[in-house]
């Protein structure tokens, strides 16, 4: 089935204890879409970009079943660019640069083929520019998840309250929760951003899995404990990608399908972390998902304890 | 089986952001007994204390089948005191006040009746304490678990290592893996400190659960997501408790025991935050946990994914 994402295609710079990369390939809907498409090749991918971007960065998308027609290319102009450095825990990182660019005045115009479709994927954008997707959508897909952060609840909350009440799941991370709801237990944090509209939330937690709540029901799923995490950015889009991939591919949103999806998201933001960018995702196949999905299974299982 | 631990019994004042409790029962035997009660009813706790130690207290132990001939009670002297303020978001805590007391020149003397058990769970205390007892057994237990601190890593790092040689399961949190280890990845960490001596290493991570590393194998147990964590004090002890008294009853240290027996220790510390100090696992019963337990296996069960 189909999911439309919107999100940034960008240039990082990113620098962490392991090393540097400069103007590698980035942004929130390169790595959903990148992430998504092991799972589906229905991807409509709705975006901006200046005349600097390479061809070949599209190509290998549109390779994997990406629909770029709602990807706009702006002539002239420089694509949004992104620079930070991680500290020595990876927990924490510092912005050095951020250049908005063709970002600056997005608007989003979907193409005819992306406005009937079965799954939404908001990436972290002003809520005013998620919203605008969701106005021109001709009907309500199954599903609308969307990703946000601290910095649109500082400076635009009432916009993104509002974009919130109209999406079915929220994909936060767990200071973003504790912020958003003013609680410090995820718990109760969960239940009042219920009440703000989505019926179902997800916690990502990084190194220490993420949370599902799904009407009354909680699901705990781990990360992968790794020897190294070489790159976190982009992580969280990756999950979100895999996430909603998934349940585009089996159409199942119910709690059990969507633990499996979490399961999904989990893999493959594992791999994600594992060299710098979008690198690690461009290699990996069907077998080393398969494989990786196993390990997760592995961590988890117990027989009854009692 | 038989069960011997050793650790403090102690008094403790306790502040958290949800309110005061002055001169409660603490002490990390405590915790492990009135843990492990619930799972095995041959326990021997060697310890120490003052003549201020109420007489009643120590009958709910022995009613629990904690056998006290280990317990030494010092005449004239205090017991050991701890006073600890917990900052608002629960995760760090200030200590007050400590006062040693009986501790200072403890020297636990096993009685004929703790030489020869199945297992001992050596609570956080001196490392040359911990040596102390094992040195007094007389034949070798199936398993010696420890639990210890970053302050003996500080201060007694030699005396840690030697004692660290001689036992099967070390019991740390995270923070205290990375100081042992010198490592930020937990991965790397369980490696480093397994070339250690212990064959096993579970690291608890709070309300991120904990890891079990056993060989090449890893599980990852959750926490249980919760409302409100009262007060965390003895959460660890809580934990080794079950934990251990989980094996003292199943006798199965293999892989696949040790992951039920984590479940087991995750339940009972989830209650023992519930209220300040040992009350709430002074009210619970084999309903409750099994019930508890049953939410742990909700919570993380899911279906094959591919």
């Amino acid at each position: 089935m189909s999911l439309l994402t919107i999100g940034t295609v960008a240039f990082d710079d990113i620098e962490t204890p392991f090393g540097k990369a400069g103007r590698i390939i980035g942004g929130a809907a390169t790595y959903i879409s990148w992430s998504a498409s092991y799972f589906t090749n229905d991807i409509k991918l709705v975006s901006v970009i200046g005349d600097d971007f390479p061809d070949s960065e599209l190509q290998k998308l549109k390779d994997r079943g990406v629909n770029m027609e709602g990807l706009q290319i702006k002539e002239g102009e420089k694509s949004f660019f992104w620079a930070g450095r991680y500290h020595t825990d990876m927990n924490g990182r510092d912005t050095l640069d951020t250049q908005l660019n063709v970002l600056a005045d997005f608007d989003p115009v979907l193409p005819e083929s992306c406005k009937n479709v079965d799954y939404v994927m908001l990436g972290n954008l002003t809520p005013q520019v998620q919203m605008r997707v969701i106005d021109q959508l001709e009907s309500r897909p199954k599903l609308i998840a969307l990703d946000t952060m601290n910095f649109w609840m500082d400076v635009a909350l009432d916009d993104l309250l509002a974009v919130i009440k109209k999406i079915d799941v929220l994909i936060i991370n767990d200071e973003e929760a504790r912020q958003l709801s003013g609680e410090y237990s995820l718990v109760v944090a969960a239940e009042k951003i219920i009440e703000m509209g989505p019926k179902i939330l997800v916690i990502k937690k990084g190194e220490h899995g993420a949370l599902l709540f799904h009407g009354e029901n909680i699901f705990f799923a781990p990360a992968l404990p790794l020897r190294t995490v070489f790159d976190p950015t982009g992580a969280g889009d990756t999950f979100a990608g895999g996430f909603m991939g998934y349940i585009a591919k089996t159409g199942d949103t119910s709690f059990e399908g969507m633990k499996k999806a979490i399961i999904a998201g989990s893999a493959m933001a594992s791999f994600c972390v594992e060299k710098f960018g979008i690198q690690r995702l461009t290699e990996i196949n069907g077998n080393t998902i398969t494989k990786r999905i196993g390990k997760f299974e592995q961590l988890v299982r117990f027989d009854t304890v009692l």
